[in-house]
């Protein structure tokens, strides 16, 4: 079933420039527009296939409208406008409630506690005195165990594990095989070997969060491990013990952030980057991909480590010489010694 | 039960040197010969092992056939006869067809397809309208979403998610963990909070795609994200949404792909390599490992960013000097200048 | 219920200043000291907390006592002590046998051989011939395929995967999302293809070894991989066919090791790292995080390769200089030359 175009303007508080009655049925992109599908323009890269767009309608700022040869959602961020109007169409499209219902196969503690409205897929497990949140779905295959709390309108996909006693916010999105308190790397050397410290502490999750496929969030060791409010994490994250992560940080794919880091408010961490452990991150900070922070960063900034790509046959000549740069260095200065001596 | 070694030959186009009808009935190293094992010399490194091993048969080149104590199976790639004979001999050993059945407890819902001779494990959740081809197994575990269509002869390992309208195409092998269709990391700020973007687009993975164990792929955003022909991904491997990548492609584990980077065909990456989104890499392009590729690249070659290992006190000296780099380039230039204008 | 502070100190070979019938029932920090609680103070950065802390006990050093307002416990390695009392307090407090029993929807082959005092959680499918030891648990959701061996007092967390045929030593601790004995990544290029190289070694793992949440480490290609006693695994490893690690060798997480690499005994390995195929490692060996090991290393030591972390805007001047290095040696080298033939 369409939404109506006017009706779509309204919800995301666009202006409108077209016929309000247009049907609107699905998104598209604009170099591949479909009738009844609406997309947007965001990036002036793109701009080029404003002109010929056959989508029903494109979201833009007011500048672009000219250029438009169809209706025009008129906005300031129409990225953003997009994606409240991409997840109105998703929504309106599938019926907003999950299937619902509690799969008969689903082994849930006489202890626990299952909202209203709670989804749960087959071969779910619930453990003691767990207890899920009112329209919280939870995918099968998922293991949720003593004393776990979720939280309202959480939506758990498939073959998801949270150990005991951790905590989960409100408006979670959880993808397949993420691992939420496990125990945290603890290990002390005595004599050769190693000797596990326990990891007693918990992981405690904020409202809004959003865990990407295979992500891993250690419990703390003594203390928790704390995911502030609106933090977004991509796929195959590992977030350490006790690590604590402030309110609305975005984190990209296979970083790695070690024990005990604390990471700002609003910071953005690129792709496979390494945090170290026991140092602190100030708030909005954003970390280009693959760099490494050995040190706390006191400062808002953008910061980078990585390496420039290079043919492998100048890669050898260039970064062979690596070896050599404190020595470069050190008969740089020598021979400036020498001209300033000789002149 | 045995093979004979001149079946063997002869299903692998080798050339015989020997008794066709010794009995072969495993794979050994050629260091570690067994009497009933095959094996093979590909890599010049381990000839030194041929003249005493004690295997019952060699694949080898015909320049290595006079250093050979016992029977030899000559090919122009010996080792892709090797993979080619351990295949048969593996086969012939397990039988091809796998144990079969579908077990009770998993759970199929009424309008989905199971093709004939279908292997379905226990607690295999099947949703509504999927579609699993003719003698395809899914392991104990595997969540196959509403919609979901894949081919025959795939072999899905235990613990698998396959989320909504994702395609699978015939012969593929996948492996425990795997995640194909969560959404892509699609975020949009907005008054300093993040906005999601729904990933309405599919994954679409090709024929003969092997895929390692906890690799994730994303679903595209509002297109799809494709895996080409004959594409191998190792383990841990991330694939953000509207990825494409072309057939023949290998990648090795650990390797993070960010959003809409398109990859050719027949490339090889190493491992723990990063690429960046929104950008595109030419057909048989190779990448070492540790490599991050931040922008296109338009030429066939080889490719590299890693940086020497040292040892951690020359490291020290050496790598701290980077921060001067450019200090050093501009005295160096100006020391140029000065002897010039001396000379 | 509490233990008793003389109790504790006996169990972990402490010396006691202070009461020893102080009743403990739990841990906690040196700066947030509670009743009942015991702490430990190992790293001199936190010794400004000791002489306010309101713990109940500390498990310090000699030198430290006097510092001490409370109870102390006193060993040459305080935090090794901190691990044993804090285990034996989680065990005094939850009782040492988990919950025990087989739960009704586990799938057990009737050839399978499960030990005294087993626990089984739901879903959980063992194959034929596969033997799990006294004492053992397996958490809900894990697949033990057939011919797989688990020793004794193992203990299994949720939705891990052990192919066919590997072995894992008595006391195992092995994290959610763990997949063991999948396919390594064996592929030979034949007219532009790939031919899949079969995978028939196993993984055999010895005792006492961690191993943390969805990491994956692949069975051998002819031969095992081997992961020696004590060894411990951090969460998101990947460890490829037939590498070998040594005993009580400790690895940190998102480290990707290729195949056949051989690791020597007692090396601790950070986070991020890289380890290339067919090199080995001596024994003693230290590799600091987001380095790549790409040769042989001889010789106990540190070693690193990752690059220093700057602001953008400084990393833009320094790093780009790094495709003029090799240019840069050649003209320090020149300027060295024209000065002496000047001079």
């Amino acid at each position: 079933m369409a939404c109506l175009l006017g009706e779509l303007a309204e919800y995301a508080g666009c202006r409108l420039k077209g016929n309000p009655s247009i049907e609107i049925d699905r998104v598209c992109t604009l170099h591949d527009g479909r009738p009844g599908g609406i997309t947007f323009l965001a990036n002036r890269k793109y701009a080029r296939h404003l002109p010929t767009t056959t989508a029903s309608a494109v979201i833009l700022r007011s500048e672009d409208v000219s250029s438009c040869p169809v209706a025009a959602l008129i906005h300031d961020n129409p990225y953003a406008s997009y994606a409240r109007i991409a997840g109105y169409i998703e929504r309106h499209d599938t019926g907003q409630a999950p299937a619902g219902g509690i799969h008969a196969t689903a082994v849930i503690h006489g202890t626990a506690k299952i909202g209203k409205g709670v989804t749960l897929g087959a071969g779910v497990v619930i453990g003691a005195n767990a207890s899920i949140g009112d329209n919280s779905a939870v995918g099968p295959g998922c293991v949720i165990s003593d004393n776990v709390l979720i939280g309202e309108n959480a939506d758990l996909h498939p073959n998801i594990t949270i150990y005991k006693q951790c905590t989960v916010g409100h408006n979670a999105l959880i993808h397949a095989g993420v691992v939420i308190g496990a125990d945290g790397f603890g290990q002390v050397q005595d004599k050769g070997e190693w000797i596990k410290v326990p990891q007693l502490g918990r992981v405690v999750i904020g409202d809004n969060v959003e865990i990407g496929a295979n992500t891993t969030i250690d419990r703390g060791a003594i203390e928790d491990t704390v995911i502030g409010n609106g933090v977004k994490l991509d796929n195959q994250i590992q977030i350490g013990h006790n690590v604590r992560i402030g309110d609305h940080t975005a984190i990209a794919g296979c970083t790695g952030i070690a024990g005990s880091a604390e990471i700002g408010c609003r910071c953005t961490i690129g792709g496979m980057v390494v945090i170290l452990g026991h140092l602190k991150i100030a708030d909005d900070v954003h970390i280009t991909a693959q760099s490494m922070v050995t040190k706390s960063i006191k400062a808002a900034g953008v910061y980078s480590s990585s390496t420039p790509l290079q043919t492998n046959a100048r890669w050898k000549r260039n970064y062979a010489r690596l070896s050599q740069l404190d020595d470069m260095a050190r008969r740089l200065k020598e021979l400036e010694r020498q001209l300033k001596a000789g002149g």
